[in-house]
Order: C-alpha cells, then structure tokens, then sequence
C-alpha cells in the first residue's frame, strides 16, 4: 500500500480525509484549502486546516464539524459585550488554534510547520499540510466587486450572487516542500478530491502555482468525489454558486469542473443517472453512498475511493 | 460633591474603587497601575484594569474578583492540547478584553481610549484610566536577577524572595491627557490610595514621571487604606514582600511606604494598637473595618475614606 493524497476543503473533505486517515494512517497526506484563511483581531484562521485536524484526532463536532465537539461561547458574548465585532461568532475552543497559529506565524514560523506540530500533538499520524505556506486569498467576484470569501461568508452570509473567483497570490505562491515530499512520493497511490465546493475548496489549491500541473504528472489515479447529491450541495453553497455561475447543478457539472483533471468520479446512487454524460467526458464513474453520517459512512466511501484508483491502475497497466 | 480619584492595583483596589463608584458614579476616576501589563500570545494584558472594570460593571466573581463571574476555560484546555503554553491559566471570558486591547493598540489606539471604550460599553460612567499610555514593567529584584513581574507571578509562583524592585519605563512614562484633566479638577476633593501591594501595584502609578509630585501639589487630602490587616496581607503577596524586603509586616510599616505622600491612613480594627505609631509619621488615622467580604463592606469602607478626607479638608481650613 502506497502514500495517498487528499485533497480537503470544508467540513465534507475532512470527513473522507477522516475515512482514509482509519484506512491508512501514516500513509495519508491531506492537502489543505488555505484559500479561506483569514485575519481577525490578530488570530490567524484556517477554517479548512481545523476542520481537518479535528476530524482526524477525533474531536469535531457530529453536527458542526468545523468545530470541537461541546464547543461554548463565553468568550465571544464577552467580547460582544465589550463592543467587538459581532460576526464572525466564535467558539471558545476553535480559537486556540488560531490563536497558537497567529503567535507562531508573528515568530516567523511557516505555516507548514505549525500545523505538523498540531498534528503532533493532537497524536495525528497522517500529514496534514497547507497547500502552501505562502498566502493565497480567494475573492468572491460581485456585482459590487471582489470581495475576500470570509467576508462573503461571515459578513454577507453568501447572499450576493457569485459571478467568479479569483484566487489573490496563488500565481506566486510556492508549494512547500512538505508537500512537494508528497507528491513525489515514490509510492504516490492515488490523489482523492473531496466532496468539497470545487470554487472556494479545490480551485485554491489546484491554482497554487505548478500545483496542477504536478498532480497530472504523477501519473497516480485522481478521483474525485461529488459534492452535489441529488441536484443540490449537501451542506454549504456549492449548488447556489453554481447556479448563479450559470452551471447546472449537477454532479456531472462538478465533474466538468475537473476535466483533464480527474481519473475517476464517484457520483451517488441518487444521480446514478448521470453516469452515462460523466463518461463521456472521459472520465470513469464509480455510483456510491456518498453522504457520510457517521464514521462507517467515511470509511466505506473512503475504501470505495481506494479501490476504485486500484481498478484504473490495474487498467492502466493492462492497456500498456 | 467634587471629584475622587482612586488609585488603585490587584482585587483590594478594585473593590474599594467599586464602593466609592457606588457612592459618587461618574465623579470617579480611578488611576490604574498597569506595570503588571504583559504580552502573551499576542495579547495585551492588563490584570489590574480588568478586574477595576469587571468590578464596576457589576461582573467580577465574587471569589476570584480578577475575572469575570461564572468564568470557563475551554479555550485554555484546547490551548494545551495544541501544545500551548501551560501558564498563565487563561478564562474564556477574561481573554476578550486582552484580545480587543491588542487588536486595538495594533491599530495605534491608545490604552486610555481603548479602556474608556471599554467603560463606556459596559455602562460605566466613572472613567477607568490607565496610569499612562506609555508602556511602565514592574521587575522584581531576585537573587537571580530582575524578572518581570508577570513572570515572577505567573511562572515562578511569587517563589523567589524580592530583594527589591524596578519600574522599567516610568521615569519616561508621560501622564496620559486623561489623568492630567483628572488631576487638574477645579474640584479635586479627595486621592485614594486603595488597599494594594505598596511594591507593584501603587508605587509603578506613583513612578509614573511626575505623577507623585502632581499627587502632592494638588493639594486634596491623599488617604491610603491598608493592605495588611492584623499583621498579614488579605490576599496577595504583600506581606511576603516586606518580610523579603525586611521590613515590618505591619499596617505601620506600609504607612511609612507612603511618608510625605498621605495625609490620612486608614487601619483596620485589628491593628487599632498601631495608630500612635501612624500619626507619629505625621499622618492622621481612622480605624475601620477595611476587609471587604461583599458590596456593602466596600460602600462603607468608601464613606469611611471619604469622610476621612472630608474631616482633614476642614481641619485644614480651621487651620488656615
């Protein structure tokens, strides 16, 4: 069994993150969305690193997984109190992350490196690892301009209709050796992308520059699973932004979104239907339960992803 | 009725600062030592404004009257699951106030208006004034050297004896704007100097470049309470201090800390034996109760020290 790679973003790609974490644990690297990280009253947040980091060490909410289970708020209705700001809410356990991350960061430590001690110390043995060290921004295009995604997401609560992204800093932002390590592994085995929103949750990391470019080089199996189930997103605003972008919302437009891309795609059995169009982009399909309720839900959709790049190596290796 | 001017350190200051804010609102102003300030984590911490706010809006605990009532600390257990620093134990509620202040001294906004900000937000019309808006660090004097007090408080535990001290910053530390509009009062009627340690929590204030002198020159009656009651501190450290200092630990002995700076001594019923040795220094003495177990002792304590001040002004004009 060979080194796999994860790509996550929201609280969907940390659960199949989670999945293969049970299936393979050291031998998983997740690739983290920092598109979405943001700065606010001097803490450093990483929305989509947390995500994955609680659900690997087993502490995320069931119902919130974006936060620690039992999280509180005695912080923020103090600070509420105090005048502060009262978006974004905030948690009393999500903030010492951000708030370690921040002190880290002033210290000139890279953000690799502060999230590899997370993981050390929350007894992580899979690699979670930002895209990049260097920050890269994602912009929400409105009729009133770009506005930075988490305050399209916190502020105007998605309401504005999205007429594009754009990804601030991605062109010159470096990958980081951690992950260039991954990606050259020599027993890369297959590249996952989660049921994430591919504009705000993949997009980032695959415009890091070079980043593309190197996942279709190796040469490893890429599958991608659907984060549209039955014509809408399960969580989040993937099925309206791709409404407003003039796409239909559909696994098989999702799909469309990794063309040239992607090996495989796993759509549910509610849209086994679309199989046929996903085909004929070239790319195979595999029909799953792909909502992920508990954690046998993740590790069966995790396995499923994992035979499934096994099935088109052994093609491969048949056709050549 | 003219206006009060506190000075004041630790939870002993703030409680008397509460019973004079109950008994004059908005003609208070409470002068506060801040050179037990500190930076952790990115946080601008100020233990001895915080508990004077907390005290006045109504919110302190009553058994720990440093923090806000009904404190948590689930931000400071992830903390340490992160691997974060184990000292100081960080409450959730308290965290808001540092993390606003530092966001807000980041800004270039001065720690008299952010902390004016603060009283205005939680209803209180005295105004709680920071001895300057220059940074002033206490540092205890120790066989090994001189530490910051935070450091010798949160770290050591008070553990190394205090050989002395020193007020990095004071001598060019500028008296705010603020606390020179307080002083300059066409109707100063009375300085308080609250029941703290002498060492780090009034004497940093008095340090402050010209404070002391603009004290006396005012010409309102200056009356001290006493922090040592019936030869030991009530909370804190004093007493240990002046036993390492090699003074007496002594009602007396904190008096003299004070010489030619206060008129009127207040002691408690405990230590009525000291009063002759009190107005031997040249000062005037009144015996009361001065432990504060709840609101009522703090409103009595305060009329007790405003009468006090009352009485030396009137003896004063007899005598003139």
């Amino acid at each position: 069994m060979g080194t796999v790679v994860a790509l996550s973003g929201q609280v969907g790609g940390a659960k199949l993150a989670d999945g293969l974490y049970r299936l393979r644990g050291r031998d998983l690297a997740v690739l983290v969305n920092t598109g979405d990280d943001y700065e606010h009253l001097g803490l450093a947040f990483s929305p989509d690193l947390d995500s994955v980091l609680y659900a690997l060490a087993g502490i995320a909410s069931q119902s919130s997984g974006w936060e620690p289970a039992g999280e509180t708020r005695a912080l923020y209705a103090m600070l509420k109190t105090l005048g502060g700001p009262d978006r974004p809410i905030l948690g009393d356990k999500s903030l010492a992350a951000p708030l370690l991350r921040a002190h880290g960061l002033r210290q000139d430590r890279g953000l690799t490196e502060i999230t590899l001690e997370f993981c050390r110390q929350l007894g992580i043995e899979a690699r979670v690892l930002p895209m990049s060290d260097d920050p890269v921004r994602t912009h929400v295009l409105t009729a009133d301009g770009a506005v930075p995604f988490p305050e399209y997401f916190n502020e105007l609560a998605c309401d504005p209709p999205a007429l594009g992204f754009q990804y601030a800093g991605a062109e010159d932002a470096r990958i980081s050796e951690a992950v260039l390590d991954v990606l050259h592994s020599n027993d890369l085995e297959a590249v996952v992308i989660g049921p994430c929103n591919p504009f705000h949750s993949i997009r980032p990391i695959l415009e890091v520059n070079g980043l593309r470019q190197l996942l279709r080089k190796r040469g490893a199996p890429v599958i991608a699973v659907t984060p549209i189930v039955g014509g809408k997103a399960l969580t989040g605003s993937a099925g309206k932004m791709m409404r407003e972008l003039g796409r239909e919302v559909s696994a098989r437009s999702v799909a469309m979104e990794y063309y040239k891309l992607v090996d495989g795609f796993v759509i549910d059995g509610a849209d086994a239907d679309q199989a046929e169009g996903i085909l004929a982009c070239g790319m195979q399909v595999v029909v799953a339960q792909t909502v992920m309720r508990n954690l046998e839900d993740r590790v069966r959709l995790a396995q499923t992803v994992l035979d499934f790049a096994r099935t088109i190596r052994e093609r491969r290796l048949q056709e050549a």
